[in-house]
């Protein structure tokens, strides 16, 4: 019998990742006042999570500063007058995404921000920017994890040679990223013995980046803390791109660590993440998101028809099985 | 490496059995319209649906036909008017709910009805009143199942008795059911062993009937598939009791039998759930659901929460963790 997770008990080495602000600010372009962002901080605290993902470093030379809201950016400034010194148990990050991310400039040494952790996120074809910007980072003195997207499109030969070359790298954890939402339980189950076996030679860590398009976000996280997997990603409210991502609540709800807390993520969700959604902010779980998901494409057609509140799901199912 | 559902091929002794009805109907006390009904009749043929319940047949001494729908009793005469001879692969099924359901005088030969499946729903004490209608049903000459409601909260001792009873019975499927959402993958995995056990030695199939409160219907059932559990409930939209069930849109969308086919699934969907919705019906996973899903809990409290429209998630918290 396989028992996967040891309910009744619990891994020290696991690690909650909230992040709301970088996934669910993909929704509203980052636009999240300042007594949010700050009431999320605090509430993160007071639940135990471990890391909190703040945003993007976006290069601003590539985006508008008046099109986005701050955390696209996530300027060390505005995240001190945010957090302050940090004297917290929870750690701070922020995510390079490859190609639009000027790293060399923007992430400076680590005792000149309040940011502990880079999150590297690539595909596989830029890995070498990757690798470099992984380089620089460890440099600079921060803790950084690598999400490989979209994986559930390449080849298994081509994932391994890249598991191979983080291995070697400075990065601590690499993800595991359902981008598109597409994976079952198993199919996650046998990326995860992929992945911790890298793990395991190169004495590295392994976590798990979920999407819900079709439900399945929390189920595969929990398959992958059964499997050895150590860090998690969640959202308050499953907030993210598109069908969102697995539920903080969900989450908090299952491990049995005590340090984690659900009440404060409770009163979090009922204080601020519902009233976002009900002054029209749109994400989690829908047929257009279930479709894509499915048929392992990006979301981005799922993503428009919900934009344009179309409600001709078979006309969208005729659409994107002619995406081929 | 489990490889639990073969994901490139099919099981033929898979069977679907939609519960939107019957299990919907909880939410709308059976008020569903005829040309609704018909229309999913048509539909779940047209999806190779294998199985259709339609509703309960209560005991009309114990509840007013006036108060609810027709499919709360699903007279013959009315199923007739619906599906005519049925000539078609979809089988006809309603439930028998005991302690609510006049057996001996509402549950006609199989030869005078247009049903082919009578479900027998129990909790573990009422064992031998289910035995009972399980004996009348199969001599009456129908199919028979049996779900064992609430075993979440059972000891497994008595839940072995009660399945070597049912062993021993006339019955054909014996189902799993998640009545509160509170089970993970993994402990459903292991009840589907104690199942799969008994139904070895006594040639019987094994059903599951998820509920969404952790949103794991799905996954669950897919872990049940896994396992070999062959029976599956689904509903359109998960419509269902509290948090819904299992989606049949997902369900379909996961199942690799050609003899099924999402498209009407979909079209169902928008033409008459997503109206139903917006009418103001109401059910699928929340918070609320999520707490008593968490805690083990008949979803009673979360269900009077829904109604009553309350948004004091925090408040809800205490008050159900108080319930001991």
């Amino acid at each position: 019998m396989k028992e996967i997770s040891k309910l009744m008990g619990y891994r020290e080495s696991v690690k909650v990742v909230d992040a709301t602000l970088r996934d669910g600010g993909l929704v509203n372009d980052f636009y999240f006042t300042d007594e949010f962002v700050k009431a999320l901080y605090e509430t993160n605290v007071k639940a135990g999570v471990d890391y909190m993902e703040l945003g993007y470093r976006a290069d601003k030379t590539m985006f508008d500063e008046d099109k986005f809201g701050k955390l696209k950016f996530c300027d060390d400034d505005y995240i001190r007058s945010i957090v302050g010194e940090n004297d917290t148990d929870l750690k701070l990050a922020i995510m390079a995404d490859i190609g639009r991310c000027d790293y060399k400039k923007d992430i400076v040494n680590r005792s000149d921000s309040a940011i502990d952790l880079i999150r590297v996120a690539t595909y596989l074809h830029q890995m070498p920017s990757a690798l470099d910007v992984i380089e620089h980072s460890a440099n600079k003195g921060y803790e950084v994890t690598c999400n490989i997207m979209a994986i559930s499109n390449t080849q298994e030969k081509d994932l391994r040679v890249a598991l191979e070359e983080l291995g070697k790298s400075p990065v601590d954890v690499i993800y595991i990223v359902d981008s598109f939402g597409s994976l079952y339980p198993e199919q996650l189950a046998r990326l995860a013995d992929i992945y911790l076996d890298v793990a395991a030679k190169y004495n590295k860590k392994i976590g798990i980046h979920a999407h819900d398009n079709q439900k399945l976000a929390f189920a595969n996280t929990v398959e992958a803390v059964g499997d050895g997997v150590d860090w998690l990603d969640a959202t308050y409210l499953a907030m993210g791109r598109g069908a969102g991502n697995c539920a903080m609540e969900l989450l908090l709800g299952f491990l049995r660590n005590p340090k984690y807390n659900l009440y404060p993520v409770l009163k979090f969700i009922e204080n601020y993440m519902v009233p976002l959604k009900e002054q029209g902010t749109v994400w989690g779980y829908d047929l257009q998101y279930l479709l894509t998901g499915i048929l392992n494409q990006h979301p981005r057609t799922a993503i428009a028809y919900t934009k344009e509140e179309r409600k001709d799901i078979t006309e969208f199912y005729k659409e994107v099985v002619a995406q081929d």
